[in-house]
């Protein structure tokens, strides 16, 4: 399952490498539902690349998908543009920048909606991704609602940590709020702080673990946060998180202490994607990207089913290849 | 591709059996969508049957889904009822009785979209499929109003053939038109006499033809009235089509008649359902349902996979007892 979406918030200027600029980052997780569903964008006008050029995440998921076959449901989350990815329906709409008031009104009834989705689910397993630029920050706001305090990754090498404190605290003013002021409130606290990616995505995992369909949160520090909001909506099972070792390695993230806090079961998993190989892996050898659409699930799920990852290396660059980068 | 979709159509008494009664049938393009996405309905209250128990072809081409493992894209094709099936949106609207004047006013923009769409696809080949009850009727409809005359399948085991043939002539009564007049026309004909989801599949493998993508009828007699739509469009290639024995076998259709006049290149595919092997299986046995839901298509992929029938049929109880008949 993945869940798409845009928040405003990721229009202010340095704050996410989820596209080259925010004109185009608008249509990043539009395109990225395309790339998983289709192989490649088919009505989104771009493929979504870092102002560097490091390629989508999406296209390490597709290539697992090519590999393994999995099913693929996209929800709409909050798209602002439209996809050709076939997508469920659950209310929510494109989130506003968390500087201001209410910039999730849609989260309860996104969240509502996608909980039944989660329940209704009839699946013995479900990986949970996401598609949103800017996610990371509206992830650090939710944290500071909830007084949680994991901290974020980021889509840019340099993590403009600073920047999204300072955005975050001027949301937290804005809408009134102290530090966890909103503990044992996770929809409010998505609703006023964070973006309708959190709300479907931690309304899908409650629904399916309340239907005895296990979860895998498939992503870094936004997965991370559902599973902090899933923690205050009272689940108290430990729960599975599958990311990249781009996450482990980053150095503004304590993925073992968010793993401890948070009771995850975190398994992580390298593509080894080195420098010099393809200009394709330079931007992640890096430090770019390193997690989004589902990748590091995606590539716990082809290292589980044993596919070798030199062989998986190669379908990404195929992927890599057909995309239309000139159309 | 599945086209899903509603015409008040079906409303009339007697002219469907994708449904127990009217007010479920609605719901059937729903839950057909949710069989073939998940295996079972997950938020359609219905799993749908003929007012015989017969149970929807969706289950088979879930069972060959589960088998094959192939893609599957849901399309919006006018569903007047919530599906929680993934769909892409071309936007088509339910289609009104053929005796109101313009009952499918969203045939030319959906036909436009679904074509788009269908060019963008980056597949080597499509299958296209269609879930409407009442859509036979339609596609006599469409048939009258091209001036061709191949005539329709039923899902009903007696096919009420006058009583279609009454509301095909009060439709192009109530439109002004004469048989034969939108000749040349495949939008307008859809869009006076027609239903979405014909619309739908025509613009889609319209589109999927003109990029080099091999298209497959999945269907039967509506099906070949997307053909012959194509045909009015001014495609003059071999159109491949692929439907059941039920198709084949249905005395009120000269299956080699249509084939000949359209030059479709024609599959049919027996699964073998004997009547008392299972209860699932007596109504096709005895000729009730027949196809819908891309269920020859499917049967036909099986075979060129090289499954066995039997096993196959294992797979479609299999999938039959899981559903939630009594929820």
């Amino acid at each position: 399952m993945l869940a798409v979406g845009t928040t405003q918030t990721a229009r202010i200027d340095g704050i996410s490498a989820a596209g080259a600029d925010p004109d185009i980052m608008v249509h990043t997780p539009s395109a990225d539902a395309e790339i998983v569903a289709y192989g490649e964008p088919i009505r989104a006008p771009v493929v979504p690349v870092s102002p560097t050029g490091c390629p989508t995440p999406a296209v390490v998921t597709r290539a697992v998908r090519d590999v393994l076959g999995f099913d693929l449901t996209v929800v709409d989350a909050g798209l602002a543009e439209p996809t050709g990815a076939p997508t469920v329906t659950v209310g929510a709409r494109a989130g506003s920048d968390i500087r201001e008031p209410d910039p999730v009104s849609t989260a309860p009834g996104a969240f509502a909606a996608a909980r039944e989705f989660g329940r209704s689910l009839p699946d013995d397993e479900v990986y949970l991704a996401e598609s949103i630029p800017g996610g990371t920050t509206t992830a650090l706001g939710v944290q500071a609602a909830l007084g949680e305090r994991g901290g974020v990754s980021s889509s840019l090498l340099e993590n403009p940590v600073e920047q999204k404190r300072e955005v975050v605290a001027e949301g937290l003013e804005t809408s009134g709020l102290d530090e966890g002021e909103l503990a044992g409130e996770p929809q409010e606290a998505v609703r006023r702080m964070g973006d309708p990616v959190l709300a479907v995505v931690a309304g899908t995992a409650l629904g399916c673990l309340e239907s005895d369909t296990a979860v895998t949160l498939a992503g870094g520090t936004q997965l991370a946060t559902v599973a902090a909001l899933l923690r205050h909506a009272g689940v108290d099972r430990t729960v599975d998180l599958a990311t990249t070792s781009f996450v482990a390695d980053d150095p503004s993230v304590d993925l073992d202490g968010l793993a401890d806090a948070l009771d995850l079961s975190v398994t992580v998993t390298d593509p080894e994607f080195e420098a010099g190989d393809h200009p394709a892996f330079d931007g992640y050898a890096a430090g770019e990207a390193k997690e989004g659409v589902g990748m590091g699930g995606a590539l716990a799920m082809a290292a589980t089913a044993g596919v070798p990852m030199a062989d998986l290396r190669e379908r990404v660059l195929e992927r890599y290849r057909q995309l239309p980068f000139d159309a």
